[in-house]
């Protein structure tokens, strides 16, 4: 077993490439390219890859980070499991992708994949950790599509080791949750964290399974859904949907605060934002509306495979 | 001295009725009432009355929250200055208000104001604290608007103590900062808070002093703003600007976090969320046009009056 950082930037940066392809090719709209990097004392330090795309003809707005960071403090927010690091410093590295179509009948995604380690200790040895996820947002909710989209993920991760989708499923329920709004962000999917039983190696393919798992789990959903026509209504709820996700993001969304608290680039952390948000005073969906079955059919933990 | 908490109650009371009568004459559209109440153990006790206005003709969303709620233990945010009462039991009231305009040239308001108490002690001893300010956030941004805003509060405060307005002025410009923008969230105005020093009388009365002025230091403004001639680009940088409140409000307001966190009402929490919002990746002014004019000649503290 080795703890091969390089293998993991090398396999992020082609898993960007594979994905900002893909969705390139659906929508019909390059995504456009932002690259920056930094080098500051007392702030993190590193390079990133943005793709960004807005305005495209099925996704209103969504951007592919590569980020890779060096840091010579570990913040708050990673070091909360393992308060004997904190204060070390690290690497990180991660592809996040956050995608909002425009058609309310196409569910927002979410993926991240990343890995963090310490920097090596007198002797040598680093403390590492991967983690990582996609979970889907819908504003209409299509049993089909939840059922595709989880049943891609326990595929996927079946492969490896069968506990590890119901584990990773549950995690997700809890993680993407609402507090105060006692609410799921959406139907779920997978979420892993601070990952590093059974050694570098078997935490890498995991992870990889995540992230290579990406565009099977979503695509085919979008492919079926982008050009079911809809009107003003239904334009209506999805924005306000949108609330929460800027609610979750902001409010708990770890990778958010973690970029915000460590001196993170505000415009890639942010990437996540919808790009068009509305907010109504105490609303709820009449009963019986295809709104009210988002809520009492979707927006609940259940069983989709 | 006493602590009449009785008064405080009255006085917000009348505060709240006063606010909404005149902004709803100035709208034309009348605030919807909603009151709340509820008694759940081991969250928040207490009542509410928010009066919210959307739609309206000048105001697109809008709302003036009284609260007055118990609660069995001081929650993080408000014990962090106090360690020594952390755990304790409390009451808190205030009156809260957002008002985001529709129209581009008038600036979303906030003001508040609200006093703490702790239950007294077997010696009948309680704490208490006031805390209140208002602030203003120009999407374009007019000179003589700032100066009124500003030179209202002072003229206000002076009559109490000349040092108060310079005081609260400095501490309002570094609250309302968006760290993760290097930006401020408007032009500023008074801000206070675990004011407690010169006996409950003064700290009432300066509270008092803010409430007072809010009416007189907004309503010209939008007097004289609301009819201006506006055009499609003027709408949508009002709505990029409100992702910076959205932004601040979410991840910094420790009115905000208080409420979320202690498990108060959030739709009157998230009564400070503009109607609608749009995020855009990376997008900066052309330098020399108006939308620049904001970020170079208001964005900054400066020294309105």
């Amino acid at each position: 077993m080795t703890t091969d950082i390089d293998a993991v930037r090398a396999y992020l940066t082609g898993l960007q490439a594979r994905i900002v392809s893909a969705l390139a090719a659906l929508d019909g709209k390059a995504f456009g390219e932002d690259a920056w990097s930094r080098d500051e004392t007392g702030a993190l330090r590193g390079r990133g890859a943005g793709a960004i795309l807005e305005e495209g003809n099925i996704f209103e707005r969504g951007g592919v980070n590569l980020s890779d960071v060096q840091g010579d403090r570990l913040p708050p927010t990673a070091s909360a499991a393992r308060p004997e690091l904190a204060g070390r410093g690290f690497e990180a590295m991660g592809v996040s992708l956050v995608m909002h179509p425009r058609n309310p009948y196409c569910p927002t995604v979410h993926m991240n994949v990343r890995c963090f380690a310490t920097t090596p200790d007198a002797n040598g040895a680093r403390h590492w950790w991967f983690g990582g996820g996609m979970d889907l947002t819908p504003y209409y909710g299509f049993e089909d599509d939840a059922r595709h989209f989880h049943a891609t993920c326990k595929n996927a991760l079946d492969t490896i080791d069968v506990t590890l989708y119901p584990t990773f499923k549950a995690w997700c329920d809890r993680y993407f949750f609402l507090k105060h709004r006692n609410e799921p962000r959406g139907i779920g999917g997978v979420f892993f964290d601070d990952l590093a039983d059974g050694g570098f190696d078997r935490c890498f393919a995991i992870t990889r399974a995540v992230g290579d798992a990406f565009l099977a789990a979503y695509t085919p959903i979008i492919a079926r859904r982008h050009a079911l026509a809809y009107a003003a209504r239904e334009r209506d709820f999805q924005l306000y949907r949108r609330g929460r996700y800027v609610e979750f993001n902001l409010v708990f969304d770890r990778g958010t605060l973690f970029g915000l608290q460590s001196g993170g680039r505000t415009e890639s952390i942010l990437m996540s934002m919808p790009p068009l948000v509305r907010w109504r005073y105490n609303w709820q969906p009449e009963p019986g509306t295809p709104e009210a079955a988002l809520y009492t059919d979707f927006l609940r933990p259940r069983d989709w495979v």
